[in-house]
């Protein structure tokens, strides 16, 4: 069975359950925490040397981590990678989009005032971020308040799958959804795709702790 | 022809540049400086929503933007995109921890080391990104001490492109790739490369600045 490494908590972790459930592939969990610095801890640099989770340890025994790459590799069979070359690029332009300008934004900002023991400590990088929070929102704003899906076409895509999980809970970011009228109905499109899981759901047939995994394969 | 936008300065621009001219796609250049502010004034914002640097206006007159995304819509022909799903999956995990863990911290460290007015107005925000940079340069070392390229294939691929320019300005970041043995020898197999353009060469056919690209098509 397929292992993913990874909390709840993160979004990007939570992309690769959408597309593991939208595929039917079962999964066990192993809970790699950041809060508690384990994706820098020894055991699990030599699983993912980049030293982030979400990481997945497929069947084979290989290695894949980013979950844009995994949103990428699980795709086939789903319809959520189209077939020609320009709308492929178009659904990766805003992944990278989502990596680059809109996860490290609001993500980070859910962490800051979410789930920092005090987040009066990060004043400062708070007000630099929140700007460019608003600006990647107005950007998802502007662009789906004249198609259905990020990407354009008729469909959704692993693009719209990238972009769910951190725009769902921007709230806790300190972002109002109603200031961006076309924002909801596009995460309910999303919500009612196949084998939808809602964020902080585990979808693992099991989960284990760091612990009891990097003891049992040491 | 193609229109390309943004300025030589930037190595996400420089991605394009270098896809381009592996290609041997002919293309002109407006050139728009972050420095000057000139992504986001409103006659480049209706070029690119996103409002970043590189966007190339195709010769349909579509917009791509976002630098990976361009590597891999000119990356047909030119054998740097593998044919299988694991291949291109690795190639893509390579890319996003590129625009995310690579380019966000070794990019802004030369800037504010290299361009900003004051560097010491950023002494705190320096001192947060050199181990991210860092560490960065680190797991490319650690990879590419045991495989020519990257994604771990036989052949040089885009995300050799993708990780090329900011690590090949890493000394402007304040690293010495003296510390990194294998990343020399990796850089000097991507400068091999038919069509190779150094970085901060322009190799347009043409430039025109932001005045005479926007007063022209208004």
């Amino acid at each position: 069975m397929i292992t993913l490494f990874g909390n709840l908590l993160s979004g990007n972790v939570h992309k690769v359950q959408m597309i593991l459930r939208r595929r039917g592939i079962p999964f066990r969990r192993v809970d790699i925490s950041q809060m508690r610095g384990e994706p820098r801890r020894p055991e699990f640099l030599k699983v993912n040397p980049i030293g982030k989770v979400p990481a997945v340890l497929l069947a084979d025994g290989d290695i894949l981590s980013e979950s844009g790459a995994m949103l990428f590799y699980f795709a086939p069979g789903t319809g959520l990678w189209p077939e020609d070359l320009r709308s492929q690029a178009e659904v990766l332009r805003w992944m990278f989009f989502e990596q680059y300008s809109h996860e490290p934004t609001l993500a980070v900002l859910r962490y800051l005032k979410r789930y920092a023991e005090d987040p009066q400590l990060y004043a400062d990088q708070i007000r630099v971020l929140e700007p460019k929070g608003l600006h990647a929102l107005r950007v998802m704003e502007t662009r789906l308040a004249s198609t259905d899906w990020i990407a354009g076409g008729k469909h959704c895509t692993i693009a719209d799958y990238a972009l769910y999980p951190y725009t769902r809970t921007a709230k806790e970011s300190g972002f109002d959804l109603g200031d961006f009228p076309a924002l909801d109905p596009w995460l309910k499109r999303v919500e009612a795709q196949p084998g939808f899981i809602p964020v902080l759901v585990d979808g693992a047939e099991e989960t284990l702790s760091f612990a009891d995994y990097f003891c049992a394969n040491v």
